[in-house]
C-alpha cells in the first residue's frame, strides 16, 4: 500500500526496490496520485535517500523511456550538464571549442522555465536556427562537423519529467538524491559515453553551500560509475551572474566574444576549464594537455569558426541576427567598490524585460536583456554606467535596480 | 507564495499566522492544491509545529465553520472524545451514566472509516434510532432527559474535514499537533463547556507510545485552556480490544451488559473512570465523590434505564433489536495462557465479516462481529472456545484467526 510506503519514509527508513517501484511506477501509470507522490517527495527531501535507493530511482527514471544509442558515431562522445544558473551560456562556448578539438559532442538542451531562458531559447534568437533534429540528421552532422546543439529528441525519462513537474510546484525540489537521479538518468539516456557536470553553488543556484555541492558531486560520480559512464564534476560559483550579459540574444553575442578571445575573466576561465575536462575525457589525455589544445583553438579562431559552422549547418542566419536597439544606460548614484551583484535579482530584472517566462505559455523576446557594465571588485564613481537595459521598442525602462548592486 | 511556505517548514522553521492562513485558508478556497497541502502536511509531520502554530491552526479550523451554542441549556455541558480504538463503545455506556447523574451531555459522534464502525453506526443497529436531530430537538431532549447521542449537526470545522480527508490518503495522519488541533477544534465548535479526552495508546491506536500520548495530552489541555474550556485527559490502553465484542449490534449488547453491571473487568473500569471524570467536571466535585455517584447509578439501574430512555426518545425500538443468529465457535488447537490479543487483527477480521467499511460507500451489516470468549491472562485448554464469529446468514465462516491470539 502506498500509505505504508509513505509512512516508512516519513520515519526515515530505507525503501526497497519493490517499494520504490510501487510508488514511482504507480505514479507514472496514475494509480499513485499527485498528493501522495508529493508527500512522499517531501519525506525524501527531509529524510534523504540512501545511495542504493538513489541508484534504484535513477534506474526507474532511465527505464521509463527511450535510451539513445550513438555507438555508430566513432570516438568517445562527451556530454556536459550544468545544474543551472543566471546567464549560463557556457554550452554556446564549450561545445564549439570541444568540437574544434575533434571530440564529438551531441548536446541536447532544454528551454528555460523560471527567470531566464534556456540554451534552446538562446539558440533560437538566431533567425532560422533549427533545434529539432532527427536521429540520422544528428549522425550526419556530427560525422561532418563533430557537434550538434539541439533540443531533446525521443522521449527520455518521462517518469523523471512527471516527477520533476510535481517537485517544481510542491516545494520539493531541494533534495540532493532527487536532483542527482533526475540529472544523471537523463544524461545516461542521452547516450553519451562520458559525462561532465558543472555544479553551481551560491545564491543564484540550487546548491547554496559548498558541502551540498560536494555531496551532489559524490552521488553523481557514483551513479555514472554504476552505468559505466565516466563522470567528472566541476563546482563553480553562482553568487554573481556568469559573464556580463543576461538575455537570450545578448548571451549569444557574449558567447561569440568569448570564443574569439575578446572577453576574458572568470566566465572565460570557466569555459576553458569545462572544455579542457571534456577534451581530456574525449581524447583520454591529461587535463593540462587538453587545456593547451583548447586555448590554441580559441587563439587560432578554430573555435569561433566551429560555432559559425554549427549555426549555419543547422540553418541559422547569423547575418540577420540582432539584439534590441532600444538601449538604456543606468548610472550609479553612489561611488565605491562593487561588493556584490545579486544573480537572482539580475535574473528577475531580465525576466521583467521579457527575456524569461514564468509559465510554459509565456513568449520570450530574444532581443532584450541586461548588460553589466561593472563587475564585482570594480571601482565606481557617481555617474558611471552600472548596466545597460536592452528593452522592447516601446519600453520606457522604468525598473528598480536597487537590489542588484552592493557598492561600498 | 505557497512554495516558500512549504520550503520554510521543510527546513524546520516556524510559520507565522499569515503564512498558516495563506496555506490553510488557501487550501479551503482552492488556491492551494492537494499536492501542495500534502507536502506541507508531510513537512509538519516530520518537523513538527510549535505550540503557537498549533493554536493558530486550531483557530483556523474552528473559524472555518459553525460554532454551536448551548448556553441556554442550564448546567455545565461536558463532552467526551476518544482518539479511537477497536471495540470502543465507551460512549454508549458513559453518556447514560453521566446523564443519570443529572449532568447534561450533548454527544455528537461520527461514522467509522477504517476497520470498525463508529458510534453512529453502532446506534443505527437499533431499528428506528434517529441520529440526525435539529437544534431545538436537542434542546428539548437534553432538557427532558439530560442527554442526546447523535451525529454531527451544523457544519463544524469544514477546513479540518478537508485537511483530515487528505491526511488519510497521503500518509500524513501521524502528527501530534495535527491530531490535537483537529480534535480540539471540533470539540470547541461543538459547544461543550468542558472536555474530556480519552487518549488511546498501544498497537491498536494512533499513539503507539506512552510518551506520544502524554505529549498529545499536554497540547490538548493547553488548547482547551486557551479557549476557556477546561480539558482533562485519560490515557488508556489499546493493545487489546476494549471489552469482548467488536461489531456494531454486538457492541450495543455489550454496552447494555456493562450498564447493568453484568460485565466487569478493564472495560467496565474504564467506563467508570471516564464517567466519574465527566460527573466531576459537570458538578464541580471531586473525582472520588463523583465515582460514588457513578457506581450508585449503575447498581440502582438508573444508568441502564437512562440508556433505554435515550434510545426510545430518539425513536429506537429495542424490542426489534437483534444480532446475527449464524454463530460459529472457533476452538483452540493449543493450550496455554493468552499472552496477547491483537486489537488491529480483531478489527480486520470484524471488517471482513461485514462490520466495517473501507470506502465511504461500503454498507455495514449491523448484526455481524466477533465475540472474544477469552481475554489476556486466561488459561486455555485444547478445544476451548477462543471466539465466536457472528456471521452473515450465508457466510460459512472460513477465516484465518491465527494472527489474533498469542497463547503460550
Amino acid at each position: 500500500m502506498i500509505k505504508d510506503i509513505i509512512n516508512k519514509k516519513r520515519v526515515g527508513e530505507e525503501l526497497s526496490r519493490s517499494e520504490l517501484e510501487e510508488a514511482f511506477l504507480g505514479y507514472l501509470k496514475g494509480s499513485v496520485l499527485d498528493y501522495q507522490m508529493s508527500s512522499l517527495l517531501m519525506a525524501i527531501c527531509i529524510q534523504g535517500m540512501s545511495l542504493e535507493e538513489t541508484f534504484i530511482l535513477t534506474d526507474l527514471f532511465l527505464n521509463s523511456g527511450d535510451q539513445l544509442d550513438f555507438s555508430n558515431i566513432p570516438g568517445i562522445k562527451v556530454d556536459k550538464h550544468s545544474t543551472g544558473g543566471v546567464g549560463d551560456k557556457t554550452t554556446l562556448v564549450v561545445v564549439p571549442i570541444v568540437a574544434s578539438c575533434m571530440v564529438p559532442v551531441i548536446k541536447m538542451s532544454g528551454r528555460g522555465l523560471g527567470y531566464t531562458g534556456g540554451t534552446i531559447d538562446k539558440l533560437e534568437s538566431i533567425p532560422g536556427y533549427k533545434t529539432e533534429l532527427l536521429e540520422d540528421e544528428i549522425m550526419k552532422q556530427v560525422g561532418d562537423i563533430y557537434a550538434v546543439m539541439m533540443g531533446q529528441t525521443g522521449e527520455l525519462c518521462p517518469l523523471d519529467k512527471k516527477v520533476y513537474a510535481l517537485r517544481d510546484v510542491s516545494g520539493t525540489t531541494d533534495s540532493i538524491p532527487l536532483i542527482a537521479s533526475s540529472i544523471m538518468s537523463k544524461k545516461i539516456a542521452g547516450g553519451a559515453d562520458k559525462i561532465l557536470i558543472d555544479i553551481k553553488v551560491g545564491s543564484g543556484a540550487f546548491m547554496k553551500t559548498l558541502k551540498d555541492a560536494e555531496d551532489l558531486s559524490d552521488i553523481m560520480i557514483q551513479i555514472g560509475e554504476k552505468y559505466g559512464r565516466e563522470t567528472r564534476t566541476i563546482i563553480s560559483d553562482m553568487n554573481t551572474p556568469l559573464g556580463r550579459m543576461v538575455g537570450n540574444g545578448l548571451e549569444v553575442e557574449e558567447a561569440m566574444d568569448v570564443l574569439q578571445g575578446k572577453e576574458k575573466g572568470s566566465f572565460y576561465d570557466l569555459c576553458v576549464e569545462l572544455a579542457s575536462q571534456m577534451v581530456s575525457m574525449g581524447k583520454d589525455i591529461s587535463v593540462s594537455d587538453a587545456k593547451i589544445m583548447v586555448e590554441d583553438s580559441i587563439i587560432s579562431g578554430h573555435a569561433y569558426q566551429k560555432f559559425l559552422d554549427i549555426v549555419s549547418y543547422q540553418g541559422g542566419r547569423m547575418d540577420e541576427f540582432s539584439v534590441s536597439q532600444n538601449v538604456l544606460e543606468i548610472s550609479s548614484e553612489v561611488s565605491g567598490v562593487v561588493q556584490s551583484i545579486d544573480a537572482l535579482e539580475v535574473a528577475k530584472l531580465s525576466c521583467l524585460l521579457g527575456a524569461g517566462r514564468l509559465t510554459k505559455e509565456d513568449k520570450i523576446d530574444p532581443g532584450v536583456g541586461v548588460y553589466l557594465n561593472v563587475l564585482v571588485g570594480d571601482k565606481v564613481e557617481i555617474g558611471d554606467v552600472l548596466l545597460c537595459l536592452y528593452l522592447k521598442s516601446d519600453d520606457k525602462g522604468e525598473y528598480d535596480i536597487s537590489k542588484i548592486f552592493e557598492i561600498k
